[in-house]
């Protein structure tokens, strides 16, 4: 079990890969499961695309359509961004699983795991990374 | 592995938590991985604020809007809240996983675990608990 | 561990509930986790009702609305599919998770086992199969 804390800089997804894959080298995993649990409800994770930024703006706008800060919610003591940031975390997730394999995660080409931050301020992000296997 | 049966009354969260710690609690649990599984297409499972109970009214009129009654479905055997209730389930998602550290699930300060009702009327809803660790 | 490659035709809802089940039933598994990881950023694994086919096609319609093709999006090097493919696949998730009880998957009477793909043009898709358990 590990725990990974991260500082974001608001609204926007913060890649992660590198970082979990030392986890999995550093501790010498070979075959298992590698669960992502994200301790908050406004901030998630999610697998995407990493070779195109304009992807992550294009999720971001996405995200946005899906959950707009003009929903008229009865939950605002935050102000504005506070409710769709619970939206959007509900509708991509906070627990995250991906198989290990003869040592290496098993991301496809294309993937990438990111942390996505859904308030518009910085805040302080705790993900722990929890391990079945050999 | 565990079953908790639970009747809901339409439309809404139910939350959980505490009967799932419990769980946790009675069997003695030490570190490993929580499985809750719904096995139905129209209730789901989530991780959300527990604090402020208006979110949980903000969260369904957001699944209201994302799934509209009115989107002319063609399924709607069961009435206008048929179809949407599916769409709310692959939404939101019937399986969740939940780290167990030493005793303790591995929940953040805010989050609660919630089962989500889809259909207008009071269901009979079953959900699995599966473990492992030690 | 198993690996299965399908070939889609296309947008769709693909049932693979039967391979999983035989792949389960070929290695005698008996109580554990089974998880289902697909390697891609344009297809997606869910669970849905595999009762009446219209479901699917509400469901293809729902995804159409929440990640139109006419959305403006940067990222459409691949055609106005390739933006709201990546937006399906993060709302819907490529990991899912499903106990084996007693050699059984254990999926509520409704529920089958679906690979969503998102893109207009047939594509080879590859899903890993993990298993932790006895």
């Amino acid at each position: 079990m590990g725990r990974l804390v991260f500082m974001t800089e608001g609204f926007g997804f913060y890649e992660m890969t590198n970082e979990i894959r030392e986890w999995v080298k550093s501790l010498d995993l070979k075959d298992g499961l590698l669960t992502l649990f994200v301790r908050h409800t406004s901030a998630s994770i999610t697998i995407q695309e990493n070779a195109d930024p304009t992807v992550l703006q294009d999720l971001l706008k996405a995200l946005r359509m899906l959950a707009p800060e003009e929903g008229g919610w009865l939950h605002d003591d935050e102000g504005p961004d506070d409710m769709p940031a619970h939206i959007k975390t509900m509708l991509t997730g906070v627990s995250l699983q991906i198989p290990v394999v003869e040592g290496e995660l098993d991301l496809g080409t294309w993937q990438g795991i990111y942390l996505a931050e859904h308030r518009r301020a910085p805040h302080r992000r705790s993900m722990t990374l929890h391990y079945l296997g050999t």
